[in-house]
């Protein structure tokens, strides 16, 4: 059996930034899903004159099948509500208040066809998820049975699996923020890519994370995760956080299970929160991961170059030669203003190879998923050098050439 | 192979309930081990002339094995420290401050020897887990290097795997309040027994759960779990809402991953904070499961018997015939001040039949795991009747019998 996911949009998944949809996209790919991207749906046919068969006409060509699934999202349903009178929010959604109350004062709404609140940035927003309504039908019941109570908003806690794979996020994305019009430079993003266990316990399998926090204060905004196991736990976890309003030194600080086939004594939520109060702190200040993508750190770069103060970007790769060999240059994904240099020292002996690096540049370091990097930019930083951080490292980087690659649309076949 | 394991005490695995402990000596004597508790070790000889093998001799008599495994518990080697003229704590361990800077300002001190103090209660604890040692030592660190920070404390999370079940706990127990002489009447306990994930997907297995609150305020104080899947999820969500300070209520609004494989719209992390704070909004009050457990409800009801205002107490058992017609009755449990009387009505035909149950009374409402004796209890109450849950059901009512038959010692072998 083939089967063919058709997409009009440049990623899977639209809850998820796009570099991590990259890492769904190839777990998809890997179940032998046929996967276009930036692929409209333009009308079905009949596949032939016998009729047992359909064409499905596509912005990229034709693709005949037995079954087509239709995927195309969720709309309120708010005809009964508008022949009521009752009032719609800005996103086509009932309207209510925290009581879950509608603009008739007599009647209640809840679920999917109404209005949220974001709880982390109180904007309105249509979430279909099945947490919430039920929730919110509690809060209504209690305000008609005369308890007030209140519906403290949706922070879009989901998750899914796809095949092997579980996928799972909560709270803000970095696209979201930027959408929202939140300014680029008032948030970090940090990548990690731990083993859902101790790695000395056989099994171990990587979670791909990321996490999105705020540039003053550390407040935790969102977190995303994609892996084959232990991912819905650390989302759940740092959907508490959020919920408590809690900050990446929650997650450094947080005492989670540990045994060696539940976690590590550095649990990956520990290691989260570690790399962002690192960057807090600026004991490791983030590079720019390209256009596009890093919120802080490519906001200041853009800024620079616009003001003609950007200062020459060089990255450095403190890999072993055996793992390199055959991995692309990295400049490849940097496209706005980034280095167009690179140099490779490998971590052990970047000690005594100090005066090979240049001064006056920004050295931006690298590795497999982001260690032995931060090990370097604290070397470097302690010896004076302008050293930042490109976070999670080479793993990071897969995640967001391939998100690069699926931007540009196919040719037609 | 036959494994034998000898404990002294009343109880497997001290960190939990003894009830809890319950469930995880029967995964153990499920896994083929012969538990024998309240079995002290008295010595070793040879098993026989030729000198290959053990013979353990204990206070209910001799096991030959061919491997004795100690498991004796840590206590802190402080001989250094001493030597040094260090001060130690009350538990004997290391004395450090915040900053785990120990008596003398030039020596710290991190990890199992030192006494740190308990994030709950306040008070010194010795616990040796390493997630709060590295956590430690990165505090020492950060202090030697001119950088103040501090450790907030410990909550003890951990998490154990038998065979394949996972025990889990995080923060106090009902054991460790009492002992550090909290009052009972000063927090309650709710036990829930869900499905991993939602029960509509095939493969659901049980989560046997316990929580401890405050019984004014709902802070979250305690949370064990037992089961096979999913248990060291709902305990690492509930150590972020410990760290965070919150309460059941919170628990009650967490927004969690929800997909039928991974948990349920109202996930067992929300089923709990609703079974709780039912019973601080007096929704659905907690009767008391019989001496020395419930907390706030046996505190009541033995302050009742002690002044003569005891309620007469009759349990009311709302199951179908078919499910109780093999069960014991369950007052056999009840042994200070606790029900001689019992009553069956199945809960469908509990609304016809009010008439037939006693005024003046109070009725402990049972079912399998306490989701209809909940609907019960609203009901009663909402007719005037003094009805109280006890929480759990019958899931719980087989934990607390197991723990009550171990609390006496065996006889002789």
């Amino acid at each position: 059996m083939q089967v063919t996911l058709v997409e009009k949009a440049d990623q899977v998944m639209p809850p998820f930034d796009i570099e991590m949809a990259a890492v769904i996209k190839s777990a998809l790919e890997q179940g032998g899903v046929d996967v276009r991207l930036n692929t409209g749906v333009e009308g079905f046919e009949l596949a032939n004159q016998q009729g047992n068969g359909l064409r499905v006409l596509t912005s990229s060509g034709v693709i005949d099948t037995d079954l087509v699934i239709l995927a195309l999202g969720v709309r309120p349903e708010t005809g009964l509500a508008k022949a009521a009178g009752l009032q719609l929010g800005p996103r086509g959604g009932i309207k209510v208040d925290a009581h879950m109350r509608t603009s008739d004062p007599n009647i209640y709404a809840v679920g999917d066809a109404v209005e949220g609140v974001d709880f982390v940035t109180g904007l309105e927003v249509l979430v279909p998820l099945a947490g919430p309504a039920q929730r919110q039908g509690r809060v209504a019941a209690d305000n008609i049975c005369g308890r007030p109570s209140t519906f403290r908003g949706i922070q879009g806690t989901a998750v899914v699996g796809i095949f092997d794979t579980t996928a799972a996020c909560t709270g803000e994305t970095e696209k979201a923020l930027l959408r929202q019009g939140r300014s680029p430079d008032s948030f970090h993003s940090v990548y990690l890519h731990p083993g859902h266990h101790a790695g000395y316990y056989p099994g171990a399998t990587p979670i791909h994370m990321k996490i999105v926090f705020d540039a003053k204060n550390g407040r935790l905004l969102g977190a995303q995760a994609v892996g084959k196991q232990g991912i819905d736990k650390r989302i759940d976890v740092c959907a508490m956080c959020i919920q408590k309003h809690g900050t990446v030194y929650d997650l450094a600080e947080a005492e989670l299970c540990y045994a060696p086939q539940y976690g590590s004594a550095k649990d990956p939520i520990n290691v989260a929160g570690l790399i962002a109060s690192n960057v807090l702190h600026n004991d490791a200040p983030l590079a720019c991961w390209g256009s596009g993508s890093g919120s802080a750190a490519c906001a200041a770069t853009a800024a620079a170059a616009k003001s003609g103060t950007a200062i020459r970007q060089v990255v450095l790769d403190v890999r072993e030669p055996d793992e390199c060999k055959n991995e692309p240059i990295i400049v490849d994904l940097q496209n706005q203003g980034r280095p167009s240099e690179s140099i490779r020292i490998p971590l052990h002996t970047l000690r005594e190879r100090l005066h090979e690096l240049p001064r006056d540049v920004e050295l931006d370091v690298v590795c497999r998923v982001g260690q032995r990097s931060y090990y370097a930019v604290r070397l470097l930083r302690q010896h004076g050098f302008n050293a930042k951080l490109l976070s999670g490292g080479y793993l990071t980087w897969n995640m967001k050439s391939k998100a690069a690659l699926s931007a540009s649309p196919p040719s037609k076949m």
